[in-house]
C-alpha cells in the first residue's frame, strides 16, 4: 500500500511537473501581416538620399590596415593616414545588392535550423551583461554557473529559437572565457548561437567548435553557415580594429555577420530621430558594404539599434516612442535594401515592473510590426543591457508566447463559427457545458506562463504574490525540467580535446587577435 | 531677506511642482496608419453570413414590452410571448445604414469636444468598479470620497479625453448614486461624461444635469449631442428591460449608446473565437438597428468586448492573444458596417505588476492597430473590471502617453535631417554639445510619467522603488495639482437646486425607471 501511494503521488507529482512546465514545441515563427509603413516612399528616400550623402561625402573611419585595402581595391575611396573611407553610392548599391535577401543558419540539430529574412521572426534571447540578477540572490556580477544556468533556461523554453541567453562569466579568465561560451552552447542546448567577433581569434575557435560539434569542416560550415556575430559600429562613424577582424574572419568563413550601429540620439548620432536613422542607415551600408568585398554572397543582417537618451542626465532610454519609430523606420530601410533586419526587446528598467514590461512591450509590438527579421535580447534583457535578469527571461517568455499565438491565423472554419452551438444555446444561458466547449476546451486557448486568474482574495490568501514573485517561481521549475540534448560521444571527445590544448595554448602565449 | 529667501523657494517649489505633473495640452488624437486587417474579405463575409443568420433564424430576446413594439412596428419579426426577435438580414442592412459613421460629442467646455468615428482615438477613462485600490490604503469597496478624487485625477491628465474614471461610491444610497455621478463629473471637470443606461429615470437626470451645466434645454442636447452611455447585451442574445429602457431614453434624445455584447468565449459564447464574433456581431448589430427604430440617425457605437475564460477555472481572462484577435476582427466588422468602434484597456491581474502591463499594452496595441475610436476603460482599471486602481491609472497615462507620441508623424525636414550636424561631428565623437542638440534637446523626446533611468546604484540607493511604488507618488502629485474648471455661478445654482430637489424626490417615492 505504502509503495502504491508512493508511486501514485510520484506518478501525480509528474503531471503536476509537466503542468508546471512550458512544452510547446520549438517551431519557426511567421508574420503574416504586412508590415507597418509609418513613413510615405518620399520620407524614406529623404533618410537614404542623407545616408548616401554621408557615405560619399563624409565617409567612415575603420581603424583596420587590411580592411583598409580591402575598400581600397574594391573602388571606396580610402584616405589610408586619416583611416576615413568614402563610398559612391553606385558602389553601395552594388555591392549590398550582392547579399541574400533570405538565408538559413543551421544548427546542430537540424530540426532547429532557422529562416533569417523574408516574413521569418527569430526570437534570440539576450547576450552580453555584465551582470545578472534574481529575486532571491540579487545583483551581482556574473558567473561561470550564471552563464550555465541561463543557457539551460533557455533551452527549455521554446518561443525562442536560439541558444543563449548569456551573461559574463567574470570568475572566468577573459582570455579563454570565449572558449566557455562556445563549450556551453554548443553542448547545453543544439540550436543556433551567437559568437563575439573581437578579434580573429575568437572567431575562429568559435568556428572550429561549431565544426566538431556539428561533425564538420569549414567548407561544410560555408556551405551551411550556423554562426552569427554582432559586428558593432561605434557611432558616430568608426569601425573599431577588432571587430573588423573579427567581421573578416566571420564573412570569409561565409557566417552571418548582424551589422549594428549605436545611435542614440542626442549623444552618438544627432538629436532628431530623421538624422539618427540617416546616420545609422549609412554606417549599417557602409559595413555591409564591406562584408560583400570579404566575400559577395556572404550572409548579414541590417542592424537598427537607434534610441533615445534622457536629456536631463544623458542616460539612455529604451522601449520609448521614439525608440519604436525608430525600429518600424529601420524596417522599412532594410526592406528597400532587400536586407533581413534585426532588431531588439530592451528597457532601460532598474527592475522587472511596470517600467520593464512597459519598454519591452513597446519594443516587441514594434518589432514585430516592423517585420524585425530577427530579435535580439528578446529575454532577459534589464538596465538597458547592464543586467540579464532570470525574471525577466520568463516575463518576456510569456510576453513573446502571446505574440507567437496572436500570429496564428484565426480558424474560420464552419466548426468554429459555431452555428449549431449558438442555435444550441438559449438565450441568457452559458456555453461552459456545450458539446461544442467540451471538445475543445483543453486546446482552445494559449496557456500563458504567468497569469493568476483567481479572484483577488484566493490569490491574497495564498501569498499575493506579483507576477514577478511567479517568475522566480517559474524559472526555477523550468531550470529544474532542463534535459541536455545528446551530443554524439566522438564529437564531445573531440570537442573537449579541442577546448583543453586551446585553454593551454592561450595560458601559454595569450590571446592573439 | 527672509522674505525674499522664502519667496524664492516658493517659486523653486512651484517650478519643481511644474515638473512633477503632466501639462501636455489637451488635444485630440488621430492614428495616421491603416489598420491592421488580421482576417481577409472572405474571412470577414463568413463571420458576418453567420452574425446575419443567427439574426434571421434565431434573434435576440428583448425583454421590454415597449421595445417588442418598436420592434414589430418597424419590420422585425417578433414573438411576444417569448419575446424573441428576428432580423431580416435585408432589414438590418437598412436600419444600420441609418447610423452615422462619425459624430461629435459637445462638452461643456467646447474646447474639450471629442469626435467619434473616422480615424479619431478618444481614450476614455475606466468606469464601473465596485473597489478601488492604492499602495497605501489597500483593496476596499469605493466611496465618495474616492470617485471625487479619481475624477480630478483625471482632470490632470491630458492624454485622456473625457471625464471619469469612476469607482462605485458604496457609501450613498442606491437609488440616488446616479446624481453624484453625474453631479460630479459635470462639476470636477468640463469634458464630455458617460452616464449609465439601468433604466429610463437615470437617463433623464443626467440629461437634465447635462442641460443645466451647458445652458441649454433637451433641443440643444439632440441638436449637440454630449452623453454617451454603455448598453451590454446580456450575452448570449438577451437584452435587458431596464437597459432596453435606458437605451430608448439615450437614442430618443440623440444621445451616444455604445452597444457592447459581453461574449466570453466559453461561457457567454462559443469557445471558438470566430464563434464568438459571430455572435457578437449579431447581438451588436440587432440592438444598433433598434436604436434606429427608436430615431434614425441617432449616434451609436459597435463595441467589441470578445474574450476567453481560463478553461481550468472558468475565471475570464482578459489582454489575452485571442482577445487582441477579437479586437482587431471586430475593427473589421465595425468598419464594414460603417460604424465607430469601441474597445476598451483590460487586464486579469490582481496586482498594478507585469501582468497588469503585459495585458493592458495587448489591449491598447491591439485597440490602436484596429482603429478602436473610444478606447473605454484606457486607464485604472483592474482586476477584470472588480477595481478601479490609483496606480494603474497612472501606469496606464503613461502607456498611453508614449503611444500618442509614438503616433505623432516624424519630422523628415533636412533640419531634422541633419546632415550639417553629422558633418560637424567627428568619428567617435558625441552630440552632447553640438549646436543642432543644444537647440533641441528640452523638447527634443517625449517626456514619460515613471521611467527612472538613473544607473543601478543611484536607483538603488534612492529607495530602489518599482514604477508601481512611483506611480502611488505620482497620482499624489498629479492629484495636489488639479484645479477646478469654473463653471458659470447661475448653471452651478441651477444644478444644486436641481440635484438637492431630485435627491428628496427619491428619498420620497423611490427611483421610477
Amino acid at each position: 500500500m505504502a509503495r502504491r501511494a508512493s508511486s501514485l503521488s510520484a506518478e501525480r507529482e509528474e503531471r503536476l511537473s509537466a503542468r508546471r512546465v512550458t512544452k510547446d514545441a520549438w517551431s519557426l515563427c511567421r508574420n503574416p501581416f504586412p508590415p507597418l509603413e509609418v513613413v510615405d516612399e518620399g520620407g524614406l528616400e529623404r533618410i537614404e538620399a542623407t545616408a548616401l550623402r554621408i557615405l560619399e561625402e563624409l565617409g567612415l573611419e575603420f581603424q583596420n590596415a587590411r580592411a583598409l585595402q580591402i575598400l581600397a581595391a574594391n573602388g571606396a575611396e580610402v584616405d589610408f593616414e586619416t583611416q576615413m573611407v568614402r563610398f559612391d553610392r553606385a558602389l553601395v548599391k552594388e555591392l549590398v545588392g550582392k547579399a541574400p535577401s533570405q538565408f538559413t543558419l543551421h544548427a546542430r540539430n537540424p530540426e532547429r535550423d532557422i529562416v533569417i529574412g523574408g516574413n521569418s521572426i527569430v526570437f534570440a534571447p539576450v547576450a552580453g551583461p555584465p551582470n545578472c540578477s534574481d529575486l532571491d540572490r540579487g545583483r551581482r556580477p556574473g558567473t561561470s554557473q550564471d552563464l550555465i544556468d541561463l543557457i539551460k533556461l533557455h533551452h527549455t523554453l521554446n518561443m525562442v529559437h536560439t541558444a543563449g541567453g548569456t551573461v559574463e562569466p567574470q570568475d572566468l579568465p577573459v582570455e579563454s572565457r570565449h572558449l566557455d561560451f562556445c563549450y556551453n552552447l554548443s553542448t547545453l542546448s543544439d540550436r543556433v548561437w551567437g559568437a563575439r567577433a573581437i578579434g580573429r581569434t575568437r572567431i575562429e575557435d568559435a568556428l572550429d567548435i561549431l565544426a566538431i560539434v556539428r561533425g564538420t569542416d569549414r567548407d561544410g560550415l560555408a556551405e551551411r553557415p550556423g554562426l552569427f556575430s554582432v559586428i558593432n559600429v561605434n557611432s558616430p562613424r568608426r569601425v573599431d580594429a577588432e571587430l573588423l577582424n573579427g567581421l573578416m574572419a566571420m564573412s570569409e568563413a561565409n557566417q552571418a555577420v548582424i551589422v549594428t550601429p549605436f545611435t542614440l540620439a542626442g549623444a552618438m548620432s544627432p538629436v532628431t530621430i530623421a538624422g539618427a536613422l540617416a546616420q545609422q542607415t549609412a554606417e549599417a551600408l557602409a559595413v555591409i558594404a564591406f562584408t560583400q568585398m570579404v566575400r559577395p554572397g556572404a550572409p548579414v543582417i541590417f542592424g537598427g539599434f537607434t534610441s533615445n537618451v534622457d536629456m536631463k542626465s544623458g542616460a539612455p532610454a529604451f522601449g520609448t516612442p521614439e525608440y519604436a519609430n525608430a525600429v518600424l523606420v529601420g524596417g522599412q530601410l532594410a526592406r528597400r535594401w532587400k536586407l533581413p533586419y534585426r532588431t531588439s526587446n530592451v528597457t532601460s528598467s532598474n527592475a522587472v515592473d511596470a517600467q520593464a514590461v512597459m519598454e519591452s512591450s513597446m519594443s516587441l509590438w514594434a518589432a514585430v510590426l516592423a517585420h524585425g527579421n530577427f530579435i535580439y535580447h528578446s529575454t532577459g534583457w534589464l538596465e538597458g543591457g547592464l543586467t540579464t535578469s532570470f525574471e525577466k527571461v520568463i516575463v518576456d517568455a510569456d510576453m513573446i508566447g502571446g505574440i507567437r499565438a496572436w500570429l496564428n491565423p484565426l480558424d474560420l472554419s464552419d466548426d468554429a463559427l459555431a452555428f449549431d452551438a449558438i442555435a444550441a444555446t438559449p438565450p441568457g444561458g452559458h456555453f461552459f457545458g456545450a458539446d461544442h466547449t467540451l471538445a475543445r476546451f483543453k486546446t482552445a486557448f494559449h496557456p500563458p506562463l504567468l497569469a493568476d486568474l483567481r479572484p483577488h482574495d484566493t490569490w491574497r490568501l495564498d501569498g499575493g504574490k506579483t507576477a514577478t514573485e511567479r517568475a522566480n517561481e517559474r524559472w526555477k521549475t523550468q531550470l529544474a525540467s532542463y534535459e541536455q540534448p545528446a551530443l554524439e560521444p566522438d564529437r564531445k571527445e573531440a570537442l573537449d580535446a579541442f577546448v583543453a590544448r586551446r585553454c593551454l595554448e592561450i595560458e601559454a602565449r595569450g590571446l592573439t587577435s
